[in-house]
């Protein structure tokens, strides 16, 4: 196929896939050498650009003009045209590079922290992923759509106008199909789901606890990968978010907290949000249960980390949480 | 414990254990907010300096003073005194932070970098490398020694003077057994190693190649992360490091030029090598084998990274391997 088409590669070995993606770069040694910047001019999320990005897939109006609205990446990692051809290469796999990467534009503001939009409003982000999970789930080519934010240039923002993104994907990631093995076998051997217990567990202790309303539990996880990491569980049992969110003004009032705690705490420090949801072959599990992970974005991933898998934290997450829950908002 | 000491905790969804080490960090929101800067003043590892760090714990000598110097890491990740505790907290898993973390210096130059040595000295640099996970086998307490380098501020290094690091483990990191899962499910199904299988497609296909010499091949993988991804594997099937190298020179001799051709396409970009052998336990395995691993640091690890486990790479590994395998050494 030609080189300007994206690719799906397996790792024969731990069976990661990768996306080869040419789009942004013509030559090979064209990479980004720096963390992405900022862009200049006007910017293309604004309200009067939008002949300037490609037609909306879905908006949510308010007030006669839009108030969320998601387009298609103009840099897409993976092409929405096409079947899937799945081919081996000696002992290699490969499939052409099929998905759909979407861009969710927050606000028409030119904000850029969703922390500092109102409740209402987030709530109106969190039903546009939804709609879009559920729209593109029809699509048979796919098996997940990963729903994530990147908040700040470090974290690999390149608009400032705040915004998420999603990639919907022909295959079920390998950090996804992980937690599902794990979930599944401590389900097998309990009978119980694992995300239910822990979050009765952080609601029992209470040291790691940041914040809970009827509907959420917010907590730094025992064992975080990133100081002042933060998930957000649902307290009743969930596997999919697109099936089972019923009360996104307690979902928003949760998000919304978390994320002003953390930028007060660090001084609005880029950060990455991801929703991890059940594949769509999965969505109704007894051991599996939605959640969002915000990780800020303030240590550096070396050597030892890329080796191990291991990562080595600074801060205990009893004490950020107790930083977090003291503050306010 | 107190809160001064490490603390090793294992992600109770996908079992990945984190370290929680407060050894730099005083107040919870004190943690580094950008990449590591080289650290001003005279260089602690330049001969002359030897009083203001710990005791060698390995030398090599030649020409009357030391060549390789390998110290205990001033700053640890873990502590190496002390008996493995391991404990439950509620379904949390958790032992104290007990292993050993030491600074391998490369050379008794101020040089900046591993790729400017001669390969008789880069040769010096991979023995101690093997008399440190020999010596600390003898220790019943360790399972695994990951060997690794960061090379520039943006990878993680925090002192100019080149050299490498490694930490031993009382538990098998999860991207170790990972792999040693994949090697393993491979072998049980074609009776073959899957890195001697690789090594031969790589050579016999040439389009990912990027040197080779008589025991080694150099060539980017087929699913790589990075964009200029290398990596060094051997010829002839090896399951560990320490055990099975035979042929130093020519490991010097591939190692160097692998830098010096990333080096000079990507202008001394900031890298980190990983060397992957198998655990203690594994050591003989048919179905494992040694390699390193050499990763350019040039893209963002963002939300979807974080999330998925995909990568997104705009090089495609034939056209970096391309243009490496042309470049003069």
């Amino acid at each position: 196929m030609p080189a300007h088409l994206p690719e799906l590669r397996k790792d024969p070995i731990v069976g990661r896939w990768v996306i080869i993606s040419t789009e942004r770069a013509r030559r090979p040694v064209e990479v980004p050498r720096e963390p992405a910047r900022p862009a200049t001019g006007p910017c293309p999320f604004c309200p009067g650009a939008e002949d300037k990005t490609a037609p909306a897939v879905y908006s949510i109006d308010a007030g006669g003009s839009w108030s969320v609205r998601v387009i298609p990446n103009k840099y897409p990692a993976l092409k929405i045209e096409g079947q899937l051809d799945r081919q081996g290469e000696g002992l290699y796999d490969k499939m052409n590079g099929i998905g759909a990467h979407e861009v969710i534009i927050e606000t028409a503001s030119h904000q850029p922290a969703l922390a500092d939009l109102d409740e209402e409003q987030i709530a109106r982000v969190l039903v546009a992923y939804r709609e879009r999970i559920v729209d593109l789930r029809r699509d048979s080519r796919f098996r997940y759509v990963m729903v994530f934010k990147n908040q700040g240039a470090a974290a690999g923002a390149t608009l400032e106008h705040t915004h998420s993104q999603l990639i919907a994907l022909p295959v079920v990631p390998i950090n996804v199909a992980e937690e599902m093995r794990g979930a599944r076998h401590y389900y097998e051997y309990k009978e119980r789901c694992l995300f239910c217990d822990i979050a009765k567990q952080e609601l029992a202790d209470g040291r790691r606890l940041v914040y809970q309303n009827d509907a959420f539990v917010v907590f730094a996880p025992f064992a975080p990968r990133q100081p002042f990491e933060t998930w957000i569980v649902p307290k009743t049992h969930a596997a999919s978010y697109e099936d089972h969110v019923r009360d996104y003004p307690a979902l928003a009032n949760a998000l919304r907290t978390a994320l002003r705690k953390i930028q007060t705490a660090l001084d609005s420090p880029p950060y990455n949000f991801m929703l991890h949801t059940a594949p769509f072959s999965d969505r109704d599990a007894a051991h599996y249960h939605w959640h969002i992970e915000i990780m800020p974005t303030l240590t550096t991933v070396a050597g030892f980390e890329w080796g191990s898998g291991f990562y080595i934290n600074p801060t205990p997450p009893e004490e950020a949480a107790a930083f977090l829950r003291d503050l306010e908002t």
